[in-house]
């Protein structure tokens, strides 16, 4: 061939900068989809949807030796001066389905006709979501039925979606053909199709639409929360959440296994429990939007390993007795009916994978929010809930291993502890001199100190303390010299302070007088010292395992880690030495990551590959983790330099005393 | 390379007479594997499940310059004398897995340890069927979990399924993760999974077995048929079949759609009935043979268009009227829980694809038995229920068609009609001198003129006439000259035999005159002419559209074929002309082609393949069917030539007057 000059219009798309040549005629949308340009689209270019607005960049365009200019696009065609009469469209853009090329043009695609674009982050949130979703939904015209040619109504609509989306080989389950010919009828052969993953139609709706809704989901052992999202623009529209009703067969998770070991098929009870509270949710939320939970397509799910079975209607005995084997570590995508969720009956629900007996999909969530993987800096990521899951590395490898923390950091076993709520203590301060505290309830801002504070209380008065409380008071107390190294409260202090109080064989420490009297007692004081010490034993040993000696940065996830104060988890020992700025909270990470998995396909096979690639260390059988755990039992811990510390407390005094007898005392005494 | 003779031993294997060399030390079955050679195993070569026996063929094999000795093999190995001796093993057979090579060695492999052996076909079956059915059982020995490394219990099922079998990305549904734990302790990790089309785990059984179990269900509008199968040997170890409880919902189809029409909703009831016999019989079966139906991991269905749709939980009025738009025309394979059967948990169920909105999948069935798509003869095949169900045509083009018959064949609207059962009339001889009858009854061997009969019949007496007994009165009448070749009773032989009574403005036929008196009324001649008209007419039609005058063979297939005396069927003109020797009962077809289906994978893809090609005649919009049908009323009919009646039977007088005058005055009257 000669080299003629091709003298067809040249368009050049913004952001993405690619550019080609394209036939007098081309619509738009055909052009951008055959440079792979990001213009999205649910009606299939019929002038309906409005996903593929675009704007004409106007002026000479040197680089490539054009001139784009608005009117080298066709006119407004028919179609689209319906579609700006009916749903209005802003002066300057166009329909890219129905723009056709006359000449030369730039074309800009604004964010919001983009498919793949980013939602910005919330606080906490370590990075950008990218929308991906694995369900789109394609809008359709069906050849009506011929006695002549005759064929299934079901094959007449993949045809349609064939002919229009490119949809080959699709799958359709039995929901969706038991309502596929009364839809395809009341949409008079018009319908709007669900397409998941390019291989299944889950949902079918009568007419045109263009959302699609999903859900993620947070099974804690306590609370379950549900954050109900759009699918294409990532919104979240409505979270709702609402305590676990498993919690009438046991307040903790091993004391639900034991109700299972000890009344066969017990699961079906806590299962059938689990499953009414999420489809509670899951209404509650759709109604809140104003939805049918119908239109919901897909679920994702994340939660601790005893959870996930339960979800899934298999029985957690196994992971109550080592060697704590999981049914499956994979991740499980199944017809969310499968596990009794009641979304659209076709749609899907996906949990992501587990890590190990004790390290869950939540775990999992924690690890996609955070994605540490992606870093170069070495991350310590800990989910404090009734154990502590943690995640340690960076880039080159990366190890995960849940701590028995017990529930203490939650307020429970902890004599006047209390879940956060208003009326609870959540901050507290002592005086060094005189030993008095202050502090502030949940639902007032004022300290109680403050004149106005009895007036602005809440009605309930003070109630109790919470987790984030429970840590300060502790640490306060020891910073102010009433609690040793080794955790004993110091009774010789009695005669300083009328707070000290004798407890028969051990002291107490008055924190609130009014009713109900709030004291921190001994045992307190030993069950926080129990968990802070299994947990830093747990991120010691990890750390040993990967030959560090101290953390880049530290992410605490879930509403501990949103509600403490680091300096004081630092004070106490419980995390590792690491630079304070670099502490931070990541929110509730793992319902981020649930929310990830159900916004960017992608992220489900990132996470299934990360998870494999995790190295899993198990405390109960690593001789370290003892040896690590007996160390960090003082206060604020034995084990290695401390330099943050120092920096952040100005007590150096008080780290001399730690570092020498008291020492000795707390390790003779637990060996 | 310089070539140096080959020293290693030599197999060859009977009958496939693959050949290899291969080292001292190989196992037989391995050297099976590696030449392709069919030799069953179902416990992976640990000497457990027997399927891999084999002999050595002694002697000289000349052609291969070998002498094969049975020394040749190794000794028995001691799992092979445990083998020997707890399950038996005849003296000359040796266990492929557990016998290596030490020299030269001809081995035959006896159809028991093929895994694509031939089962023998029954009569009336057209072929037989090659057994390699979609799923297996493979027996595996997993991995117990280990915290150092945890990992899921389906992973290490998965792991070791991808070491001994080759079964890599298997997938598992809720129902099998929801056993699996328990399952591997119970068999202390030693377990038999069956996978189906070597991509999912569909049951697991603790400890090895080597038996799966799948059933073929024929759902009629009547009468609902079960066969459970042994899916290795293809052999069938129980039938049993029972009424549809539908039939309290409406006797034939289409009352039972105008139920769902009056009902909205009332599919849900319909569906409930049909599902509810199904497992009644998927019970039943099993419990004959002595089998939980956990055991059995694949069901077949076969059925008529809105029985499919009805046990799918579809509703069936689109299917009630024109157009009569199927949901779906294609084969459906989804798990038999989604669809309320219950087998394996995890087991799946296959509907065989529909050909239109009135030829179902019984005609898939029936299509997949005879494979007409086979030969170079023109094969007309009718399946004769409520409609009559007609294919047409050989290799090069198949045609579908559905008549309406009305259900006057099965006895139904014949005023003494009875469905087939004792006391009924099957036979009938008419003397064409005296016109006086003689019988058969079902449940008796006697005619009703042998001297024994009174004594021998059944004990419910003589109660009514069933389907084959109608076709061969009216065919026994027409020939002793009392029905006209227009269907009308002859009044004027009223003279010549008390038999012929008057019935106000008609005539009738006193059949028999014990109590019930049995009479064949004018109307129950119209019914036939009727019933008979539209059969013909389909098949013409069908002839016409494939451009033959003759047909090569006619098979008959379903219960109506396999009672009825073609002759009479030819005299009464309701099969077109064919060699009567060709003409023969295709016995249950439409059960044979879902036996077909369970047992032999590649069968599914047959018939999806062969009934997208088939083409699809709609009678009810075809002029010609109504020409045809017209045409077709006189007895036997009016259409085109009839060499093969007059041979058959020998009363051209009677011809000859059917063929003048009668024929105007019946087509008078229908016009």
């Amino acid at each position: 061939m000669t080299s003629v000059p091709d003298s067809r219009p040249l368009v050049v798309f913004s952001p993405s900068g690619r550019r080609g040549r394209f036939a007098v005629g081309t619509p738009v949308l055909d052009a951008a989809r055959a440079l792979g340009v990001d213009l999205d689209t649910v009606c299939g270019g019929r002038a309906i949807c409005g996903r593929c607005q675009v704007t004409v960049a106007e002026g000479e365009l040197s680089k490539h030796g054009i001139v784009s200019r608005a009117e080298n696009l066709s006119p407004s065609s028919e179609a689209e001066a319906r579609y700006r009469e009916r749903r209005g469209l802003a002066a300057d853009r166009r329909l890219g389905c129905q723009a056709t090329l006359r000449g030369d043009v730039a074309i800009d695609v604004p964010p919001e006709s983009q498919v793949h674009r980013q939602v910005v982050r919330k606080p906490h949130e370590a990075r950008d979501i990218e929308i991906d979703p694995l369900t789109h939904a394609c809008y359709v015209v069906v050849d009506p039925p011929d006695m002549h040619h005759p064929s299934g109504d079901l094959e007449r609509l993949m045809a349609a979606l064939a002919r229009d989306w490119q949809l080959d080989a699709l799958h359709a389950g039995m929901p969706l053909r038991q309502t596929l010919q009364a839809v395809l009828r009341k949409g008079d052969w018009q319908v709007t199709a669900a397409i998941r993953d390019g291989g299944e139609i889950v949902a079918l709706w009568p007419g045109f639409r263009d959302r699609l809704y999903g859900i993620a989901i947070d099974v804690g052992s306590t609370t379950i929360a549900a954050h109900l999202c759009d699918l294409a623009s990532g919104e979240v529209l409505t979270s709702a959440g609402r305590m676990n009703p498993q919690i009438r067969f046991g307040e903790d998770l091993m004391s639900r296994v034991s109700y299972v070991m000890m009344n066969p098929g017990g699961e079906a009870e806590l299962t059938a429990a689990v499953r009414q509270a999420i489809n509670e949710l899951v209404a509650e939320v759709a109604a809140a939007s104003d939805l049918p939970a119908s239109d919901i397509v897909e679920v994702t799910i994340v939660g601790n390993p005893i959870m996930i079975h339960l979800v899934h209607g298999l029985s957690p005995v196994e992971l109550g007795t080592a060697p704590f084997a999981l049914a499956s570590d994979a991740a499980v995508s199944v017809p969310a009916q499968d596990i009794g969720i009641r979304i659209a009956p076709g749609g899907y629900a996906y949990t992501l994978p587990c890590i190990a007996g004790h390290v869950g999909a939540d775990t999992a969530g924690v690890l996609l929010a955070e994605a540490p993987y992606e870093r170069d800096e070495i991350s310590l990521i800990v989910d404090v809930g009734t154990n502590a899951e943690m995640l340690l590395g960076n880039r080159q490898r990366l190890l995960a291993a849940s701590s028995p923390t017990g529930p203490a950091f939650e307020g429970a076993q902890i004599s006047a502890g209390q879940r956060a709520a208003p009326g609870a203590i959540e901050r507290v301060r002592i005086d060094a001199a005189t030993l008095e505290p202050r502090y502030r309830v949940i639902g007032c801002d004022l300290w109680s100190d403050d004149p106005d504070f009895d007036e602005q209380k809440p009605a309930c008065g003070v109630t109790g303390i919470c987790g984030s409380g429970i840590i300060e008071v502790v640490a306060e107390l020891f910073l102010a010299g009433v609690i040793k190294s080794d955790g004993t409260i110091d009774g010789e202090l009695a005669g300083r302070s009328p707070r000290i109080v004798s407890d028969e064989r051990t002291w107490s420490y008055v924190l609130s007088d009014a009713a109900p009297v709030i004291t921190i007692q001994q045992n307190d004081v030993r069950a926080i010292q129990l968990a802070k010490a299994a947990l830093y034993a747990g991120a010691r040993l990890l750390m040993e395992k990967l030959g560090v000696d101290r953390v880049d940065r530290i992410r605490l996830a879930g509403a501990f880690g949103a509600h403490i104060d680091v300096k004081y988890a630092m004070v106490l020992g419980m995390i590792p030495d690491c630079d304070l700025r670099e502490v931070s909270s990541a929110g509730n990470a793992a319902g981020t990551g649930a929310r990830i998995a159900l916004l960017n396909k992608g992220a489900r096979a990132r996470i299934e590959q990360q998870t494999r690639k995790v190295e899993k260390i198990e405390t109960a059988v690593e001789p370290r983790f003892q040896h690590h755990f007996v160390a960090a039992m003082s206060i604020p811990h034995d084990s290695d330099p401390f330099t943050e510390l120092s920096r952040v407390v100005d007590l150096p005094e008080r780290r001399a005393a730690a570092s020498s007898g008291q020492r000795r005392r707390g390790r003779g005494r637990r060996r």
